[in-house]
């Protein structure tokens, strides 16, 4: 068993999540993994190197989060995959400065 | 802005929802995205070879359905991210055979 290890940073706004895995996971290793809570009144902005399904767990499991975006570091920045907000739509691409 | 063209099979307990991008997508695109509906009372395998936060936004697009799973071609099966059923779990891996 694998573990995914996060890593939170508080912005204004929305949550980074961070993860890094320490050697490559296994699907199984999806049923154990235990991410950090966070504050559903704000995004989440997802961040690490891994498989897409553990992108795709990853977004559903912070789905009651007002937003969800992942970290693409072709474009510097992170797009929203699902919202529930008029603020931050679906497709935008947000950016990650620190302290934003 | 570029289209993302899909196809659908039916198989016996899911569908495959396979996506061809012909160019690369941006990420504005998600927003006029039309993806096929399917069943919701089976579940959803993701097949394509497009950037995380497509699978992502699919991902949730299809969360009402009974199971969604993402294809992993170095697995040579979906793994299983989310599900509302007993049968599928978090983390199993699918198996996408012909007629299956």
């Amino acid at each position: 068993m694998n573990e995914v290890s996060f890593k939170t940073e508080e912005r204004h706004e929305f949550t980074v999540v961070n993860f890094e895995l320490s050697q490559p996971i296994e699907p199984i290793d999806l049923a154990t993994c235990n991410p950090p809570k966070v504050k559903e009144s704000k995004g989440v902005i997802l961040s690490g190197r891994g498989p897409i399904w553990l992108f795709c767990f990853l977004a559903h499991y912070y789905h009651p989060t007002t937003w969800v975006a992942t970290y693409d570091p072709r474009l510097g920045g992170a797009v929203v995959v699902e919202s529930h907000c008029r603020s931050y739509s679906v497709g935008q691409v947000v950016q990650v400065e620190a302290g934003s």
